[in-house]
């Protein structure tokens, strides 16, 4: 795939400076900037600048509003129903774990959920946003249906990730993971590619295992039937129903506690939100004794699990997070590489709100 | 399998008096055997009167203490620490899982964490505690070492269970899971069986897949490599670092927080505790609404995933705890049928404690 290396900071301002084109106000293109490049930092393209075009276009079409605000419609000491009234789902999420943060540290454990959202980028971003103020932070969402559940062969359920950040050194635990066996961008790479799909991954519109990733796409597209299957498999013997179940507990956390709407009644209509539903828990390590502690007993048993015997002694083991502070370095020193498809939408999206593509990227426009 | 059938009155009343007969109080006994009879009740034998055997070799060998009262070693408003010296796990947990409804009813949400306690039976117990009286409830626990986690030849992490209960009509979501891909019970039903193990679920000492049920079993019991892969398997493609990951979720919610044993740390020897650690959320839905609202919510969302369309139309869709639920029906009124060697095992009980074996189970001793 051939690609465009950017400095962080180039990406950082095309970014902002576009939300801004797109009618945010400076505070919230700074907080939409910060989850999508950090994405980026983290490695997870699927969610960083690549996405932009997506959001522009919903943004466009009034599927994501601008100039809305997030709104308390419920509120106690421990927690807080957010209407996100079909806004941006990094602001609204950003405003609603800000919430269950400050809740948190007053009270010592929080839950803030949210319902009529949009797409919010990686929940692991507000979990992190947690463990950097050195508490537990929580994160989930569901999203548009895109998960057969075990026994069935309509997607009911959305990719519906979890999210988890606890305080560590030399870096936190950070483990972000949709509970489907993979993101549908996977699924996207494997079909760009000609690849045939591993067993396990996807059902067809039939209720069949298929392994035919352009097949898996449009089936999910029509929601007619076919989509992606939990982790786990299809089959209980593989633990299908564990996954099936994990997914459940996002659903349940996010848009059955705020009177949202399931994944199953994700809108995909001009005009109207998805109606993403998120939960933010945030729990304050104090509530359990010292936290420096805690924090100490954590950072030593990861330290054991990544001495523990190599099943290959060349592959080293990981604990969660440490993948993605590695590509964070790397990325803030040699800089994001962009694929040129994207680079291309990001010129379209440069002449679209004004702003010119060779200061910004380098490019000229067509 | 052969097996003898008893009434669930039968059952109740031979463990009742079994862990009378052990030193433990009236209250303490009603307590240990609902949690075990209800494992029964649900169809998962492997932590219902089986393992009664189990729970009175480590009674007499004083790795479960009897006499001892689980304490309060550090409290807020919305947490507590508990230690459970070592005492029986299920009269542990039933104390923290009490205490945390109390604070969870008194400040909306409430989070009790447990160290050096010992296998308390199943989680899902305590989370329909929870749901029972209309609240949400999350309970998890670590466990001795049997996960390899992903990179590792050698297993650190335990079964690593989690469960989580929330009402609705006409059965509560009751979800209880291992985060293994498969309880060490399963393995042993395979081995028992002579039947090879599926691909993708467990390791050998020298890193390698394994499906000998036999070599897994013993690599398990020697602690020196080899064990149970997470959900998700060995691969990064079929979401191992997802499963890997719960199961990290579920180690840092109990031992870290409690500043307890970590799996890899549990103690396997006569007159030392297990040190398993536990941890118990409960939420009241008040804290977002009319708890009705959220309940009839989630009861037509459970519909809809059980009416969509079945990959197989001859099998119909369930949701989490309606299996348990029809489970429990059924043993209601037909008994409960425990295998002869079990039955031999409770005869010794008998034998053991002094009661007549005859009188509770029908059955002479030899």
């Amino acid at each position: 795939m051939e690609t465009k290396t950017f400095t962080v900071e180039q990406v950082r301002r095309f970014v902002n400076d576009a939300f801004r084109g797109f009618g945010f106000t400076d505070e919230e293109a700074a907080k939409i900037t910060d989850v999508l490049v950090t994405a980026d930092l983290y490695g997870i393209r699927s969610h960083g600048t690549q996405r932009l075009v997506r959001y522009h276009k919903q943004i466009r079409s009034e599927s994501i509003k601008v100039g809305v605000q997030p709104e308390i419609v419920f509120e106690t000491p421990v927690s807080a129903v957010i209407d996100g009234h079909s806004g941006m789902g990094q602001v609204i999420a950003c405003f609603a774990n800000q919430l269950a943060i400050e809740k948190a540290k007053r009270v010592g454990m929080a839950f803030v959920t949210v319902r009529n959202s949009n797409h919010f980028g990686i929940a692991g971003y507000y979990a992190k946003q947690a463990s950097d103020e050195g508490l537990i932070g929580i994160a989930t969402t569901n999203s548009e249906s895109i998960m057969v559940h075990t026994g069935s062969k309509k997607a009911v359920l959305g990719s519906n990730p979890i999210a988890f950040s606890m305080p560590a050194d030399p870096v936190p635990f950070w483990f972000d993971a949709a509970t489907t066996v993979v993101p549908r961008g996977r699924i996207e790479v494997y079909n760009k590619a000609g690849k045939p799909l591993p067993e396990g991954w996807a059902i067809d519109d039939t209720g069949k295992e298929c392994t035919d990733a352009a097949k898996v796409l449009s089936c999910i597209s029509a929601h007619q039937g076919g989509g992606i299957l939990p982790v786990g498999g299809s089959r209980e013997e593989s633990g299908s129903h564990k996954g099936y179940g994990f997914s459940m507990i996002a659903e349940l956390l996010s848009s059955i506690t705020s009177g949202g709407a399931t994944s199953n009644h994700h809108k995909r209509v001009a005009g109207a939100g998805a109606g993403s539903c998120h939960a933010f828990i945030v729990i304050d390590p104090k509530i359990f004794g010292d936290p420096e502690e805690i924090r100490a007993h954590l950072s030593e048993f990861l330290q054991e699990l990544r001495d523990a015997d190599r099943a290959d002694p060349d592959v080293p083991i990981l604990t969660h997070g440490e993948k993605e502070a590695a590509s964070m370095e790397k990325r803030l020193k040699e800089g994001i590489a962009i694929d040129r498809k994207t680079v291309s939408e990001m010129v379209d999206i440069c002449k679209d709100v004004g702003l010119d593509s060779m200061e910004y990227l380098g490019e000229p426009a067509e």
